[in-house]
């Protein structure tokens, strides 16, 4: 982990964001949208490529990024994140975005891809909020959101891995929730429930893409909107989660 | 019905709030809300006293409001206030803050008071959307909102009466969001869950609201917000539902 | 309200069923059911013609069984019937199987459309529970049972009204259940899932009926199994609510 | 893994248990439950002696039964049972009621703990279900049932690690229901709201036990009856979830 170049933020108040990948995904789009509020974003994901694109991105827009590449399957790389976090100012808010999918029938799914997703999706997120909640509680307040899906919700075929796993993610949000709102934080939940319109879908489903029509698929930067609503909302009337889905969407 | 000194509304979007009733309350803060935002609000309630004080309130402050009374279980008076908005412009956001509540155990409570809580609660939801579809479908966008409650999603003695017809209005809102999502309107039901910090229950249960400590009642200015911002969300990411509880509730 | 011919009822443990149609039907299942098990079975229903085809059927196999028409909606009826079961026994279980649907585009149900789904449905089930508790409670013990759908559970158009009622219908058996199970009457609602193998279906929709296969749809006399089953479960573990779909149900 | 002892099962008709423990727990009342409706019983969990006095306990009571030990977390385990079963014949049901709880705040919870949750409740859901499944399939019927909890459908400190496990699970389990329902294996999921009286709360909590008062904890037999009740229903309505608690029970 090195961020030799970047380490210029002069902005303290601090987005953390994990499960940061393509520039057209919804992570960037939540870094760029935390961003252009004049939050120093501190970007993670696996990809040291990726990040430095989402940073540049966002440099070249007058913002703060910083990327701190990292698996939110580890606890040391989070520790280590963390650590560089309390170095460079106050952490306001952070954000969970990262997910691991597997998609085929249940009895095609190795024990080992079953745990690959609870891996990425859920353990990651209990990490990740080992890692945040601290830095939050020191500073006596700011926001923990979540992304979920419509498989947080229901366990369906070919998706039964992902969807347990989301939804033991989902469980862990409101534990927090209860835990962690009367120490003034923010613990929120966003499913996500319709096709994101980022690079994921465009390069895997570009049928599907077309099909769904103007607006048929989410748009990251109109997802990100409403996770900012959310780190916005006054503590008097937080809420706890929230649904988003296109216009057109059959639910 | 009248409004003989109120009709100089020169700005055309509108905003049609039902269920406005004490200045102090969540109807007459959601008018405020939109009428800060620059629309024309039309508050609708049952006491033209109280409509008319919401209405100067606003006035004072800049903003657009008309009062136009009325009883939300009658379709008759609702057709007569949609004519008036007809004439006055195009309405934009409608929202749906009427409820009856009746606290009894079960036994006790009659059927007219019964029928009374789904009268005032879900009938009023379904005339109010009724109402204003038909201009928000002529507008070719809109939202429309309905306030839900704890009761919404799940029944508990004594609010027998109330929990059923307010389930009655979270299922309508759904029907509606799937009806009427595809042809560009956003319907969203938004759960109110906890006390707000408003007239009734300032004036009903004073020690309540005092125990519950700053920002333990949901302040009806920051559930606003929340109102506002559904009415912002870009199409591709509509909430359908989202929950507001103050931070320190227990849920 | 009549019963001149079918007063000999000399079991006096009572089962009372409300919304009793065709033999083909869900009522008259439950009402073979319970009369199989011993019990008196006290059929109620709008139609005189079909409570007698089904109290003859029961008769013909050896059960006991009375027909007290009358409309749920009525309180007075539902009193007189009550006073009727008192004068015959003790009223042990008590299940409420009528609904009222519509279908059709929301902005084409009329006011009265949508009031009359939820007169049947929830307010029927409103007043069926306030006459059958009090003697239930004097009994000491005892179950009442409601029948929900799909539509209970999501609102879903062309069944606003429909889901509606039964969105409040469910609510309010939550209520009771909480209120009454402490006084130790099991209150429980029925997700039925699907589409009933009863005449209704049978008529209006062989085509779907054809389709489904073999036990595709529900068959009358399974769903009875269950509510037979929570009859009969232990009081330190009551079911509040169970759902029922033919095993090929998409869901 | 040995049974030298108990290999004499006379009756084909196998029923699969795993996750039972004490003789006085629902493991056990499962086993006996299934065992007196005259399937074999395999019984499997950790510890060889515990499932020996419930092999014992069945034998006496004229029942069938055979100890196969073995930890729902090792695939080896688990698929060397699988093998066992099909030399002595057709399993009918599968029964998964292993859990693993932690309680403690959230931060508090090492990752340990919070996967050691996950691995015995959810990876042991789901490697159960890859086990058991085939020899359903093979017979072309049969019931895959778990147990759930209160946490199932809720998170709530200091019950994180529990909570996110058992909510993984469910999801599990409408993801099998939806695949294998249609291939006539009914799979459902029990969630049982409230104490269990059963060796561990009598051991741990036995205030809370007495305080409770009589069924006011949900007794295993009880319990069973409905495990019980899910394998006999037809499957044109078959239940996928239903909860259970005692009469009393505040929810």
């Amino acid at each position: 982990m090195s961020d030799a170049v970047q380490n210029n933020l002069t902005n303290t108040r601090l987005a953390w964001i994990a499960g940061v990948g393509a520039s057209a995904g919804l992570g960037a789009a939540l870094a760029r949208r935390f961003a252009r509020e004049g939050l120093s974003v501190v970007v993670t994901g696996r990809s040291r490529e990726r990040l430095d694109t989402v940073v540049a991105e966002i440099q070249r827009a007058g913002g703060q990024a910083l990327a701190l590449p990292g698996d939110v399957t580890s606890e040391s790389d989070l520790a280590a994140i963390a650590r560089q976090l309390a170095e460079r100012g106050t952490l306001e808010v952070a954000i969970f975005n990262a997910a691991g999918a597997t998609r085929a029938p249940t009895l095609d799914l190795s024990a080992e891809q079953f745990e690959a997703a609870w891996r990425v999706t859920t353990l990651g997120g209990f990490l990740f909020a080992r890692a945040a909640l601290p830095p939050l509680l020191v500073a006596g307040r700011g926001s923990l959101l979540f992304t979920g899906a419509t498989a947080s919700l229901r366990g369906r075929p070919p998706f039964a891995a992902f969807a347990s796993a989301k939804a033991g993610l989902r469980s862990l949000t409101q534990s927090l929730a209860r835990e962690f709102g009367p120490q003034n934080i923010h613990v929120a939940h966003v499913v996500v429930d319709g096709g994101i319109d980022g690079e994921r879908l465009r390069t895997s489903a570009p049928q599907r893409a077309a099909e769904r029509g103007p607006d048929g698929l989410l748009n990251p930067d109109e997802i990100a909107d409403s996770y900012w609503h959310l780190h916005q909302q006054g503590r008097s009337a937080w809420s706890q989660e929230i649904d988003l889905r296109p216009f057109n969407e059959s639910f």
